[in-house]
């Protein structure tokens, strides 16, 4: 039974065209608001109809445990996962991010990728050296760690390779998981790197560190001393807890908005030196070829980008009426400074309410209110940031850097760092799907 | 080998005594600092020594599953449990605040208090009544609510009855955990309560509402309706993923900074009326008998507060130097504004540093350089909010409620809210107790 009351649709106004409204309406209390949808309204003697006695209220409950985990009836929500039984190849594990909501990522369900597996570190075996052009080189304990000044930040860690699949030239069958499910966002606790390095001190020759891992690759990339002395942290804790296996435990080095590969995890190794490794992560992995031949290097940051992920693939529309398209937006310049949506394809445009906090180098959740008519749509958003970077359009960014069919690299797609706009349809049978608009 | 160099120590300047100093000096890069404590410095051929390749370096790891959890080596990092198999009465779970950092709980250690244990809800089952005095009673589905707009905020949710340890005419011999194990902090997502009341339309008598839980015991607590319209939230996700189970899964009121009680879990009614029920627990168990003989009812707020949680019971202190003391602070009336800390049992006082982003009815984790001369010491926290409230002393709050040898109530204790100090003893032996001070 649909409630619906057009005069209050009519109150809002429109501000672009297939139904998107003023977001400022949906955050103030004031506001008239209609959605009805399948919700239904109760006469006086329904009453009684609506206050069921369900199964569950008729039996005490279960203790949740010493450790809770979600509901059964979430047991969908869960990470998609490449070579699952860990044969000897990279691992991706990528974050269900239609089925999230709010500002970072629960660590049940941050992405992960291993080339080799998590390590089964015992974090009292473990050491941390920090060596190479410093006064004194040292070895730190994880006892000795935990008695630093620490620091907590929000922030994402985005693959290098998310969005990969957006180089194809044909729009592939995909989710906002399986195309953007290799970024997460979480809060890190730790020690910054530069209270370290005022311990070991530092040669006047360095320049750059290489940061290397314990897992059996000993994987290790190599990053200016700039950052490494600006805002990167040994990061010890992920969202309140330690840090999880797939993420580093018991270490990682968090690098604020630079490329995933080079937050080094289950991290036992600073050289502070006066040149780049040339490890094979930044010679051939990341270090994809441009259509002028020339190799795209050392790029480091995650630029400005936003997707939606409500209504995405994977949700079902459940009948004409009010929506709310929601979607997250981050860079590595700093803060979201703006978003805004579009319901027919990137013609006209709406300005999203931006979730506050809105904090640097993180998440920003976004939403906008949309009344679907039932008939097809194209939604899409597009992110700025405080730096005035905006997203690239797919042409533009295609252009620059090449196409999956006409530059096949290592990885079958041309680049990454894909950070264009993504479309969702929106068919008349409420099934949503990914194209190219 | 510990490493010293006290000419550093000197430059910073203590602000208190026994070992306090000024919180800027390690907010700020340009600081020297001196850690040393177990870590240990390398000669030049020493470093094939501390490249160790353990044996977790040596072989593949084992990839994480679709649902992450912790390494097995914190194991130790669970809530404790009361009535862990569900008998028919209360059951609490707390969290291990003392092995935690940063501003809020994750989701498998969120505190639980149940009556009757968590209900095993079908979300596509559940239904949401709003009725009583409205214009139009109204059904909600998880379908139609998920269609609403949504709003994120953090917020802190903590029991009346959480630190009632700290009644007891002695100190007992407690862990942060154990003391104050009932207040976590969570990000949540869901749809205003105002929004739904939009819909419905409120009836001018109506001035309280009562909330409902599909529990066995379908728990029920009344609120202002003022608080409704205000900030009240419908709950459905948690720190980015749908609601635990035992934190009212698929939904909850969620009423920011008011006592835990009242954010009733597994929502299934929301009734308009023009007065409280008068349920049992806002006319008994959150209604202690104050000294005077009258009952302290309806005080909702969970006023400003503080406690350090490292060092504390649990934590063993290794040898004299710097330690970072580290808590979290808390009110109902918004943002914390001050926190100040003391080595010495609060006869000096040095300011924290606050963890920015510093939001309103959420944890602030406050940060306090200490250098531990190796002899007994008394920590101790005191925080201050924007609405200008300060923790009383212990004195202050057992002269206004009580003690429990004094007056005993229902559960031991003579009143709920302890929002005093909590102050923990940190012994020649590295041993930390909680004491009184």
């Amino acid at each position: 039974m649909p409630k619906e009351d057009s005069r209050k649709w009519e109150d809002l106004g429109l501000v672009a065209a297939n139904g998107l409204f003023d977001r400022r309406a949906f955050f103030k209390g004031g506001a008239a608001f209609a959605a009805g949808m399948t919700s239904y309204t109760l006469g006086g003697s329904a009453r009684s109809q609506a206050l069921i006695d369900d199964s569950w209220s008729r039996v005490p409950g279960t203790p949740t445990g010493p450790y809770e985990s979600p509901s059964r009836f979430e047991a969908h929500v869960v990470r998609t996962m490449t070579n699952p039984n860990g044969e000897p190849r990279a691992q991706q594990s990528r974050t269900p991010h239609h089925l999230l909501d709010g500002t970072f990522t629960p660590n049940g369900l941050h992405f992960v990728i291993s080339r080799s597996g998590p390590p089964d570190i015992d974090p009292d075996q473990h050491r941390l050296v920090i060596h190479g052009l410093v006064s004194q080189p040292m070895v730190f304990t994880m006892d000795s760690l935990m008695r630093y000044p620490r620091e907590s930040r929000m922030t994402f860690v985005e693959c290098g390779g998310n969005s990969a699949p957006m180089w194809s030239p044909e729009a592939l069958d995909a989710s906002a998981q399986q195309l953007h499910g290799l970024v997460s966002c979480a809060e890190y606790s730790g020690v910054m790197l530069s209270t370290l390095l005022e311990e070991t001190g530092i040669d006047p020759s360095a320049t750059w560190l290489i940061a290397e891992g314990a897992d059996s690759l000993a994987l290790h990339r190599s990053a200016p001393l700039s950052k490494g002395l600006d805002d990167a942290m040994i990061a010890l804790y992920q969202n309140g807890e330690r840090l999880m296996p797939g993420n580093g435990y018991p270490m990682r080095l968090l690098l604020p908005g630079w490329e995933g590969n080079m937050n080094v995890k289950w991290l036992r190794r600073i050289e502070l030196v006066n040149q780049p490794a040339m490890s094979i992560y930044e010679a051939r992995t990341y270090a994809p070829i441009l259509p002028d031949g020339r190799a795209y290097q050392f790029y480091f940051l995650q630029e400005v980008k936003s997707f939606i992920t409500q209504p995405s693939p994977g949700l079902t529309m459940n009948g004409a009426g009010f929506y709310e398209i929601s979607g997250v937006a981050y860079s590595a310049n700093g803060r979201i400074s703006k978003v805004s949506v579009s319901a027919d394809g990137g013609q006209t445009w709406a300005q999203a309410a931006l979730q506050e906090p809105v904090l640097p180098k993180a998440f920003t959740r976004f939403r906008a209110p949309w009344r679907w008519d039932g008939g097809p749509a194209v939604l899409q958003s597009r992110a700025w940031d405080e730096a005035g970077h905006v997203q690239p359009t797919r042409a533009e960014i295609v252009a620059a850097r090449g196409e999956a069919s006409r530059v096949p690299s290592v990885n079958g797609f041309p680049s990454q760092h894909y950070n264009g706009p993504t479309s969702w349809h929106v068919g008349a049978d409420g099934e949503v799907t990914h194209v190219y608009a």
